[in-house]
């Protein structure tokens, strides 16, 4: 037990707390890793602290320190030394006749049924050139200043945020988020107004629990995002889709089938149409709420892009006129910031949101506090607001380098209108073109690219394309495009 | 534009990286607080690299690379200012008769359909005693550690967790929980045979939606977690409730059941029943498994505290010894970590993650890739391991504490045996209390407990109690076990 200590502590040179926190650190470290063992002698606290070159009473209190955490006992006669650990057991078997197996076993032993229309979610990033996605650039994250605040929110409160928490969201992110909507926005909210999500997709799910069930009928526009359309299938309904133009959608056709009270809901990208960006007109964002408000027909507004808009003011959002209650509204920050934070929310009048809530705790209780909090402090200290501005700069740059490069090497194949927000651009292609060889010639060259049938109903092919340009520098695109120039040409 | 600078560079103290980097955070940070404002100059790099007593070249090296980010320009002629931004329009409203609404509506404006059966997830911590949950100690979790794990996972590769990800979880996350279910479980698990959840609700959740269609019937113990009963009736299943006694659940009533097709799947939890803390008797496991394999039967085993075991060995999971692909397995971090990580894990046959994956896709796409790889290194280094150890020594003190004061204070209302293992015990009531009017007292005293009724199906009274010792130090359950006698004396 009283083994001879040959061991020196080592501080952690990255770590610039009190000199007592870092030696306690240094020595739980070096427990946890097996350079002290269980009995092991640590040195005197004299002689520690020469060799330190501080006082010995900083030495007592983080041995102290330890102590009372149960990692060190003290023997007044004979010294401090390594607590034992309660003893670590392996598990027995049940059963000597039941041997333990080799491995998972490759098939269920239950049958499985058929299988679910949705596809399970794709790696999105693995393509040198991602122009698929309307993606955001993660190389423009402020991931330094996000560690710092997570170190300093789980620095002061770590305990509580990684207990249970409030499952509407960390309270300090739902006000900087309704302060933000309301400065932003035009939505006069306050914090319990905000329901903070998983992303858009959880939000999506949670609405489409909410309010649907089977037979159902919710619209959607004639070409829509697909894990939207997924959300509300697998709540049951059944979807109508609705025309486009480039006012974006035709709320007229959606009159008769309100008035016959034949739709649940209608779900839209009112500011910038997914995937064409072009934005609703006042007139038909006018005429929808009347309508909605009428009919008593639920509105989903998904403004998952908000801040990315390069010619004109924004538009603000239906919510922010709606009186009557029938806005559902998303936002997410997977755009703004990055999809990895998976940060959402909703707001919706209180019953909506209690009722998603209750949707919410069957699936995952509560979101991640310690992001939340880190994400509330790059909030209120200007930092994300910032990185949008910066963002918006640089990617209505990498636009114009975009349609720049397609015009000059595609402009026989694709025709375009220079979008004045949004991430990606909308192109129809010549229809002599075999888009979906295309596709898979400029996948072997690795651009990725997302052809029209991504977005229509039941996967219909559409002389589409759409190209995502935020992902990735001027430079890159202009090399992207020249693969997909040739590409196209073998 | 040429505002002459009053400007002082203020280092970040706290911060400890290269100076380059140091100086360029703090203007950053002055750029984004208003402090440097767009058009204003920068101190030369001749001066400020006097101030700051260090060489020209890291002021220049510092300023190229804010230039590089857009956050500078320079003029060779006049010197270095700060970039001017796009323009931070305010948005524009879409029709001028529409007035702002002044907040959220109270009410939807469309129908809202009866309630679900579920209730919203609660705020579990709120009480001053919280006896009511087996709810680890968020006090031990080792959040310095973790945040400086944090750190490092952004710093090596922000860009990456930050952005769309691996759905199934951070590849080094599953590598490590397949060592330790290896390691400590005596399952056989590779990377990819682990899906990471958010929480074992989000498992539960994906497992039920993956397997349940309305009208099918899952077994579940007569005593039951009533999150995992909400998740199988929100997928259509009806339930079955399950005889159990002092040796878990009487695998034998089922026989009948299985036998005549009537069960899709047994959902129990076996190493420490829930509530009662009992564990499974090896010769029903045996029966179970067999009952399952001959009857095509998937049986869902929730492991939900497994290193918490206190008195004999821990018991090897039902998975541990299934060749025939029956045992759909769920395990989380909630209990031996924390909540508020909100991590949990399922390792199932390959083609059951896959329907689970495609389910995950509509509600969360992917989880929060910077925890799973921050809690990845904690594993790996041992921390988590040594958390463990520390924290079963200590909850297995906390549970003798709980057990003397009761036997002291309550020993003519409450009859129960020392568990062997988990994060509570169960102790019956004395059939003359009204349990409902102590149970409300001694909330009114700050202290919260679980009334049997909570763990039946249909909230049908028992006189039981559930009281969980994890989270509190003995000296906190003695004062909560006097405030519990005092409730019930009143």
């Amino acid at each position: 037990m009283n083994r001879r200590s040959s061991w020196t502590l080592e501080l952690d040179r990255d770590d610039d707390g009190p000199l007592v926190a870092r030696i306690a650190a240094a020595v739980r470290a070096d427990i946890a890793r097996g350079r002290l063992r269980p009995g092991q002698r640590l040195p005197g606290t004299r002689s520690l602290a020469a060799t330190l070159e501080t006082s010995r009473g900083t030495i007592v209190a983080a041995y102290e320190a330890l102590a009372a955490e149960g990692w060190l006992r003290g023997d007044p006669a004979r010294g401090t030394f390594v607590a034992e650990l309660a003893t670590d057991e392996r598990p027995r078997r049940f059963a000597a006749t039941a041997g333990p197996r080799s491995g998972v076993p490759t098939r269920p032993g239950f049958e499985l049924g058929p299988p679910p229309r949705a596809e399970p979610p794709q790696e999105l990033t693995a393509r040198p050139y991602n122009l698929a996605g309307g993606l955001p650039d993660p190389r423009l994250v402020p991931a330094t200043a996000l560690a710092r605040a997570y170190r300093r929110a789980l620095g002061l409160s770590g305990a509580r945020l990684l207990d249970y928490g409030d499952p509407r969201g960390h309270p300090a992110l739902r006000e900087a988020l309704a302060t933000m909507l309301a400065e932003r926005r035009g939505l006069a909210t306050s914090t319990d107004d905000v329901l903070v999500t998983r992303g858009s997709q959880m939000a999506l799910w949670l609405i489409a629990s909410t309010l649907c069930r089977p037979g159902d009928r919710v619209a959607v526009e004639a070409l829509c995002y697909r894990a939207a359309r997924d959300a509300f299938t697998a709540a049951g309904a059944a979807l109508s889709p609705a025309p486009i133009d480039a006012d974006g959608l035709v709320v007229e056709a959606l009159a008769e089938p309100m008035a016959r009270g034949e739709l649940r809901a209608v779900y839209l990208t009112p500011h910038h149409h997914y995937p064409t960006t072009v934005t609703l007109a006042a007139a038909r964002r006018l005429r929808l709420l009347e309508l909605a408000r009428r009919h008593r027909v639920a509105i989903i507004e998904d403004d998952y892009d908000n801040e990315f808009h390069y010619e004109g003011r924004p538009v603000l959002p239906l919510a922010s006129v709606d009186r009557s209650g029938v806005v559902i509204y998303i936002g997410t920050l997977s755009k703004v910031v990055a999809p990895g934070l998976r940060i959402g929310y909703v707001v919706a009048p209180p019953p909506v949101l209690e009722r998603m809530l209750i949707a919410r705790g069957l699936i995952d209780r509560q979101g991640d506090l310690a992001t939340e909090a880190a994400v509330a402090e790059l909030m209120a200290d200007g930092e994300l607001r910032r990185h949008i501005l910066r963002a918006r700069r640089l990617y209505g740059e990498r636009r114009d380098a975009l349609c720049e490069a397609l015009e000059q090497r595609l402009s026989g194949a694709l025709t375009f209108s220079r979008p004045r927000g949004g991430m990606s651009l909308w192109a129809a292609v010549d229809p002599s073109i075999d888009l979906e060889r295309w596709e898979q010639r400029a996948l072997e060259q690795g651009v990725a690219v997302a052809p029209g049938r991504r977005f229509t109903a039941d996967d219909t092919p559409i002389p589409f394309l759409r190209l995502g340009f935020a992902r990735h520098e001027p430079g890159e695109l202009a090399l992207a495009v020249r693969r997909l120039a040739r590409a196209l040409r073998r």
